[in-house]
């Protein structure tokens, strides 16, 4: 038997709205130890894994193993009936038929009660080995989708290239080629070696700023620091003493998309990847604020979104080509 | 001759898009007494009502009954021309071939003036029967404009049960089946008899909160109801002695949406409808914060909108079938 | 060689989605007084100049005069990558067959690089001549967008007469007719003679105040004027002894469509033109709070949009047919 509280539909309604235009139908495996998904996508090219752990449920109790088959639209049709707020417990008997899904308001004073159908799903369940990565790059969610939206205008891939420079998406297609590339915020790279760095710093609001390049900018002391620029110092700091690339500081307020690029990085990576399941998996901004893409050369792609309650992965593998053969020698 | 005068087109135009796709063309009945529409739907299934009363326009004069003839699609696409703050006067000589809008500005730096020609509608005037019904129930139209939309996803057909526990509203479909019960506010049960009652009131953030079955619970005096819950004592007031309904006082500030339900329950009702045309209907919560639903078994169902120029009324009858013959014989 | 930086990236894209529908393609003539585009619609009807002055640059460099022949959809598509806040720069080679763009944060963390493709346009460049016009109307251009907006719901064509009253905008078509006055605003009327008006002028808020005709009031000595009004005395100012058009003055606070109505007339204009095109040049309301039409009989119509970076003119001949001839005799 199942009974598991989430405390509000809208973390659920998202991971439907992450997920549903990828996989059309698929086993919610539901343990003691949480709920997950693991399938294909419909073309069989990306794989989704979603983990829900049981403690972060509101309560959670499951006796028994069990595979609950769901088909992911209907699931996403009953969610739309519950408010963004609501209590949402979700049931099943051993061997139910059917998934029940009750929906309460926090004022209590509304209860929806839903059964929804349940299917026999054969499916594998794929072991996912455990990598090291050689490149790991996080960065703001919706910066992400957005950079996919865009160079999905221009063409159907995009490399991406990651170093300590920062990291780099460019595509190409008929209209002409583009490319957008984030800088690594100050004091998280955590990698060794020197860097080759192109700066691109010219303020619109100082208009005769001096260019200075930051990385043949000798240590300046922290006293002198301070009575220049006091409220940006704890963003200064820089990670260990090789690494130069501490970039001006920002000086607007953070917003929600301050989050800033951070790269570790063992090896530079270029791959290239189609911009059609990266825009599928970018769907899923809204459930984190930051996404983190995991790259190896010859290896998928691991795009993640940690939330409160679980964890959301898709895979996916490189296009292998020679835009790509051109790039993965480094 | 007609000449009346509407202080916010917003109004004129939230009725048009309320009826405007349940009726094409409808006679304006004028008198001295307001304006009227009665029509059947396109597909004769549904009754709408509308009333406007004289006493309720900034300025009304009609010197002799006439209808005016109009095609709705057309009168909303003149009244779209009026901003929503517009002052609206509507002019037709006796004998009009057309109907005069004026759109003054609050300003009166801008004046629109739209002539709409008018159509000859052969129209039997229904006398519709003061009906005495079984159950009254008063809810928040926009809350119920959801409900429809909610339901319409899973099914066609919707149950509505009015009892004191409060209004269930329940649907099936090939995805499965859904309900949501609406339960009755405190203080507004106004029929006699005693209620079983299901209590759902855990509340998410008081997480040890103990269930406490307010039906079972004692009269508590003023003074020590004071300390423990000064803020909440007005609402946990009951409306008679022989009702022990209150439940939990709500602590969430007051919202558009919070208007409660409440039920007037002479006997139990339970009745059929086809979700398309509540659906329909539910487009006019903008008018009107609150909507009234009137049932009696094997009686239309009356769908009722009160704002400040009128009422509109929409009247649909019950399905009859194996589902709601099982629920009648109550 | 052309580097042209514009501060904003908005300005651009508000540019191109004003002129996108009316011209697919067209030269960026590019000279060391800045950068025109001039063009015929698709429909070789209506004329489109746009000039981007080089001082409003943020910088701008033009050694040599080159037309960069634009697809303007695909740079629609490319400039949709930056975000509204980028600096943006436009380079290009001597020559060249691509047109570079960089879209630059202002925390200078994201730095997009873009190319365009280039082709070859044969564009004769028309003169334009400097005409006087009759009739100068300036008004709110999101007011004018939508009355070209509301009257293209009625009918094909639209009557614009100006007189002294102010502009008036009629249509008809088969649902009826309508039409829209803006009357003049305060302080605006710059032409002499006597005007015939007709007042409309109850306040919605001061159901019994007394129809005054403004006109015909004496002069209100000022200390009797500032005990009754006090906060709107500026507004009441009139501009001229002759001119007695003052209204009642605007009790509302300024919005961001509170701009009035200018016009200056040397002669009484009434001409029509086509909706399709206005609701199409009525686009650019985006770019400028304010737009200008300009009209002499007989000669095309100018509706012109000044923004901070230049000046956007379109250029649309009247409709001649019994409607323009009945009216053109004034």
């Amino acid at each position: 038997m199942l009974e598991a509280r989430v405390k509000q539909a809208a973390v659920l309604k998202k991971l439907l709205d992450a997920i549903k235009e990828l996989v059309t139908d698929g086993n919610l495996d539901c343990t003691d130890e949480g709920i997950a998904l693991q399938a294909m996508d419909n073309s069989h090219v990306a794989l989704v894994s979603l983990k829900l752990v049981a403690e972060q449920f509101e309560s959670y109790r499951c006796d028994r193993n069990m595979p609950l088959g769901v088909n992911l639209t209907s699931l996403t049709k009953i969610l739309k009936c519950a408010k963004d707020q609501d209590v949402v417990t979700l049931k099943a008997p051993d061997d139910a038929d059917s998934l029940g899904l009750v929906f309460e308001s926090p004022k209590e004073d509304r209860v929806g009660e839903y059964e929804m159908k349940l299917m026999d799903i054969d499916q594998e369940h794929l072991g996912i080995p455990d990598t090291q990565y050689d490149a790991t790059i996080t960065m703001s969610s919706s910066e992400f989708q957005r950079i996919c939206r865009d160079l999905a205008a221009l063409g159907e891939s995009v490399k991406i290239e990651a170093s300590k420079e920062g990291v780099r998406f460019s595509s190409e297609g008929e209209v002409g080629n583009g490319s957008v590339l984030l800088k690594q915020s100050a004091g998280t790279d955590r990698s060794g070696g020197s860097s080759s760095k192109k700066a691109v710093k010219r303020d619109p609001d100082e208009e005769d700023e001096e260019e200075i390049e930051e990385d043949e900018k000798p240590e300046i002391d922290d006293e002198e620091e301070d009575e220049q620029d006091d409220e940006d110092r704890s963003k200064k700091r820089k990670s260990n003493g090789k690494s130069k690339t501490a970039k001006k500081a920002k000086k607007d307020e953070s917003t929600s998309e301050d989050i800033g690029v951070s790269i570790i990085l063992e090896k530079q990576v270029s791959l290239t990847f189609s911009l059609k399941y990266l825009t599928n998996f970018a769907k899923s901004a809204p459930l984190a604020r930051e996404v983190s893409l995991h790259m190896s050369n010859d290896v998928p792609l691991l795009v993640q979104f940690d939330f409160e309650q679980g964890t959301l992965q898709f895979f996916l593998a490189p296009k292998v080509g020679l835009s790509s053969l051109r790039d993965t020698d480094i």
